[in-house]
């Protein structure tokens, strides 16, 4: 496991934790800091490679193309995909959509089902339920066990030969689950050979290595700015002729071959889907951020991770006067949803970051989640391998001042 | 008008001057340069600002949310509109797709006619071929005149009652022609109420004046990159009745209100619009570019960079192994189109590389412009208030040393 050192040498890439003394940003799941790498890889793109790129023979523009090219490459190696099969867009959300829009609204009728679970975050939820009004397809839901897991049960219950799309988050941003994608999958596929399978990653990636190959799915999606890069980039990954099989998207420059006054045809993947000048330099960030991952390792950023959600939840457990949503399973993700039976979640937050310390509260983009659980809202600790144990400790300490400070009596 | 020791000190700011001797970037209508208040200001939002927006009561979604919503202002007022006017989005390119989706396809039927010119780029182009293709309704062009002018009689007989879409440059990325859209827009409303105006400023917008409420324009589109900013930024400007009225286009958190397992409801704009996390880095890099514009002057940059474009063209004109293409009218876009009558564009500007000067070659994104006036490809340079009349006069020599290196005869 990272070692204390380890660490403590990493945080000196961060310089967030110069802004102000004891901040402590436990909101990770939302988005996450910047190593100096990845804001210097920003810097060096537009002061000595920014150009638009595939559309120039000079310096510049060749630079850009490079620069993008290569961080597209980069990005395939990590997920163990072709680099054709690698598009670059805003964020996962927008990635979802494409499918929605490209596949889903071009496939589906109201002979087919939809099965997502009630862990979707919104993203992966309210885009399939418009898909479903404009298509008719019925719009189903995988729902949890008391340890918030999907059974094997749930799932073979749900899936059915109707089943036309799959469409699952790989981690909760709730409740930490991660659910067995690759052995739904497998399932699905073999009820139906022509089911269509999405992987939301957007909460996995960050922490956990991927391998679409091994997944064997259709898609997956996740949006670079909670894994360290800069915001404004996200990733596609479709299956090669998957991708060549569909529709555009958006329609543009560079997506297109010939342009006639009445028609037009079309490139492959992945220029059939990149439309106008793209985030060069957020690709670029992108690159540099996995390059900061890959030295220190996705296994050991799990593994320390792990510990500290595990740390977090050993100590939040031991206080009475807090509700913790979450699965205890080991293989999780680090997060930790919980409220104070006595007081509302916005001011439990509001008072945390009086002593600078950054949870979120709200619904987390998780309402039928929420929901499903009996609550509203809740407050999410979410945490990265730049966070420590005497972040969690210090966090712990001062839940007991928001009782104090709420009034609410031991 | 700008003075040499403005420009000078203004090209202080501009450290891609540092890359290498003599590097001559003309190539500005495709992407600018940055100067390093845009660079900062991306540095100090991940530094010193970096959170999730709309979504946290910490510290660092607060300070967030204020530099997101505070571009956001800083972008309307550059254009006259007010904040919930103004979408961010990734570019010009997704603008005008949101659109096509969000009211083109909901509300165009086979008796109606769209109204483009010969003029756009593919983007203003390619996406009302899609729309036409599943909506039945009929594309029409707007021819230009001698000049690359469109003509008031040219428009008065393409107008009809069944226009009920006008999307139109403001300013073309290849001939420079600056047609009067704010007099189209008035003949069209007049023709039939009804239409729907679309402005593509791409190429307007980093050179002259933009004032939506003069227009009276419907929607009109921008991208940040082509302004300075950083990649992966662009606005759609749409009144704001019109965008409350119409569908949202991508579907995640953020644009909600609120989600049930089998319905949800949505916010106005433009959060409607905003689904999932936004380039918030980008956005205040929009914003910080706005201010370099600004604090120079929008009309002294128009003033300078048509002297620029008009000295270049008065030496290019006496060169007789060149065609130029180009209106002839004062009111135009810093844009030179050109072929050397005897090498290909991608020779020469292979060429021109090699001393160093970025011009661009190819068809530019908008073919059907090309083919309607008997070429393939072009040259172009496209100059930027950062360029010098030295510079022009640096390119211009080298015109002749592409003849010499092509081996064409005197």
């Amino acid at each position: 496991m990272l070692s204390k050192e380890q660490v403590l040498d990493i945080r000196k890439d961060f310089k967030y934790l110069d802004i102000k003394e004891n901040l402590v940003y436990f909101d990770n799941a939302a988005t996450t800091q910047k190593p100096l790498q990845v804001v210097d890889s920003l810097k060096d793109y537009y002061e000595k490679e920014n150009g638009n790129p595939h559309r120039g023979a000079h310096y510049l523009a060749i630079k850009a193309t490079d620069a993008y090219e290569e961080s597209r490459d980069k990005v395939a190696k990590f997920i163990n995909a072709t680099s054709n099969e690698v598009v670059f867009l805003r964020n996962a959300t927008e990635a979802l959509n494409l499918v929605a829009y490209s596949w889903a609204l071009n496939n589906l009728t109201e002979n087919d089902e939809i099965l997502i679970s009630i862990l979707e975050h919104h993203s992966n939820l309210v885009t399939w339920q418009f898909v479903a009004r404009k298509t008719g397809a019925k719009l189903k839901y995988l729902y949890l066990d008391d340890n918030m897991q999907i059974t094997d049960e749930e799932f073979e219950n749900k899936l059915t030969s109707n089943t036309k799309l799959l469409a699952i988050t790989a981690a909760s941003n709730v409740v930490g689950t991660m659910p067995n994608v690759k052995e739904f999958i497998k399932k699905a596929k073999a009820k139906n050979k022509d089911v269509v399978t999405v992987i939301d990653a957007a909460q996995f990636a960050p922490h956990h290595k991927v391998d679409v190959k091994d997944l064997d799915c259709d898609f997956l999606v996740f949006s670079g700015h909670k894994m360290l890069s800069a915001m404004g980039i996200g990733v596609l990954y479709g299956k090669e002729e998957m991708l060549n099989s569909i529709d555009p998207f958006l329609y543009g420059g560079d997506m297109i071959e010939y342009v006639y006054e009445d028609k037009s045809t079309f490139l492959d993947s992945p220029a059939r889907f990149e439309a106008g000048t793209q985030n060069v330099g957020g690709a670029k960030s992108l690159a540099a951020a996995i390059d900061y991952i890959e030295k220190i390792g996705i296994d050991n950023i799990y593994e320390y991770e792990s510990a500290l959600t595990a740390y977090a939840y050993e100590k939040m457990e031991k206080l009475s006067y807090i509700d913790i949503y979450t699965t205890k399973n080991e293989h999780r993700s680090p997060v930790l949803a919980f409220n104070f039976k006595e007081a509302h979640p916005h001011d439990v937050a509001s008072i945390l970051d009086n002593y600078g310390i950054a949870v979120r509260s709200g619904h987390h983009c998780a309402q039928p989640l929420h929901r499903n659980l009996g609550i509203n809202f809740s407050c999410r600790a979410s945490f990265a391998f730049y966070n420590t144990f005497e972040e969690i400790d210090y966090f712990i300490e001062h839940l007991e001042d928001v009782r104090r400070l709420m009034g609410i009596e031991s």
